[in-house]
């Protein structure tokens, strides 16, 4: 069975890793690059990095980064002055000065990616969105527009958000072997990622999008619990760009491309009112490997 | 008193620690550049930072690098088949970060280093020989030419060198407060460093050879004992360029340019049969920082 998933970081690589383990299943995940952004002159991933060192078992204690790591380097940053507030670690910075370089060669993020996950002995394949510049970007009620890591990571996510761009994102071609994986899957995975943070700049390009609309069965997992994300700000940023609150909201920002919604258990009530999608009602909380083996069972099943 | 010493990496260093120490010194430290170098996409400067982390006393034990660094990122590196034995380490790499970063923002390299410098406190000035690029290069046996890194690092300079090249030197500029620090010096030393591999690259500046030749009192410290280098292949080196064994090599090296020249207790009788300079015959093993203190204070002394 083949499998692809839309996924932005932590959540989405969680849910790919249970999907990854399910046998006879020949995962492709296609990850959001809009976060992308160079950080001390390298050119830094995160939702790619958490998905490749999640799918090894290797991702930190948050989620994000390795396992283990330490941040010798990153501290050492704060005697130049220099704003060390995106923590990269030190094993992880091996990663980023690989890609970085090879970047500056020239070859495309895809095949830097491939290369990485080979390097992690990965059977699942990984695939940014594009190799061409998209670049989230996030416009605070004063006005200004912010880089994503500027809002997410220096901000730590506390402005109300009133309009996203996804710069690039007109003329970004979907990365090679994007469109045939999901033309050739038989489902279609939106894991539980915030939906206009972490999917919307993959669905911006235009050739994902129609591949995705024309495909008959895609299944997004609701990031929503209670109405409130499990991690993160998608509710808030769901709200303040007038999406209708809890799941209904989810269902509006997937409008006309999904045919379930997997909702919690604990909003079986809130999703009895889902119009226009089928629901699966389950749960959806995937702290381990296991719970996330689980939720990908029920997912992939017939 | 105003010194100036022409540094190369590990003794010169240790001289410079030496010289910085003594009282009413105002030390700069003018380093050779030819050994710089690309090393996973970061501007490496070998040298220049065996300078400065000397100075501050946070050196290695092998004198280059920092004392109790780690080596995560450098042995993660060798996950993705990168040549990782040009050995950086973690809080070396933010170093290497910074200076990378503000180098593809434009700034040169006197002024980053300038910056360097003031982060670590040191009260003594650091300056590249050059801010323009300037590549020492290696002529092996086999007609190869290499980069100085290659010869050096990733060969353990095991070829026999037949010639060498200061790529991009005939049209180098001295950095800025270069002349001007060697025109105001009552002292210029050169430091126990590599003549041909540390030395000759600064001198291939013309202005600074010329200010050089112009300066009163030039004293060069041999880097040789019993005719053999203390570290590193200078005697092999030297023999293969056609220089004389011993420390008449060191006097031919540096013909015209210098007034004294410093040789080790231990090369006494050789000493004697130098001619066209004065001799300071002493101790020139500086294995720590109380040896250098008591070599500068010997060079110093009226």
């Amino acid at each position: 069975m083949k499998i692809v998933e839309l996924s932005g970081g932590v959540g989405g690589a969680r849910l790919a890793r249970g999907l990854s383990a399910l046998e006879e299943v020949e995962l492709s995940v296609v990850v959001n690059v809009g976060d992308d952004e160079r950080v001390h002159g390298l050119y830094v991933c995160p939702d790619l990095d958490t998905v490749v060192y999640t799918l090894a078992g290797v991702e930190g204690p948050e989620g994000w980064g390795r396992a283990g790591d330490t941040f010798f380097a990153n501290e050492e940053l704060a005697r130049f002055g220099v704003d060390n507030s995106f923590r990269l670690g030190d094993r992880d910075l091996a990663l980023n000065l690989f890609r970085t370089e090879l970047l500056h060669r020239g070859e495309p993020l895809s095949e830097v990616t491939r290369r990485i996950v080979a390097a992690f002995g990965l059977t699942s394949s990984v695939l940014p969105a594009s190799d061409d510049p998209l670049h989230t970007r996030v416009r605070i009620e004063d006005g200004r527009w912010l880089s994503f890591q500027e809002y997410f990571v220096t901000r730590r996510h506390r402005d109300r958000v009133v309009e996203l761009d996804y710069e690039g994102a007109a003329t970004a071609e979907p990365a090679p072997g994007v469109v045939e994986a999901i033309e050739e899957a038989d489902l279609v995975v939106i894991g539980p990622s915030n939906p206009p943070l972490s999917i919307w700049p993959i669905l911006a390009v235009e050739a994902i999008r129609k591949t995705l609309q024309a495909h008959p069965k895609v299944v997004a997992v609701s990031p929503l619990l209670g109405g409130r994300a499990l991690k993160g700000p998608a509710d808030q940023v769901m709200a303040s760009l007038g999406l209708a609150p809890g799941n209904a909201g989810v269902v509006e920002a997937y409008d006309g491309l999904i045919d379930i919604l997997v909702v919690d258990q604990g909003d079986a009530t809130d999703a009895g009112r889902l119009t226009g999608v089928d629901v699966l009602v389950t749960d959806t909380r995937i702290p381990d490997g296991p719970s996330a083996r689980r939720l990908a069972a029920e997912i992939a099943a017939p």
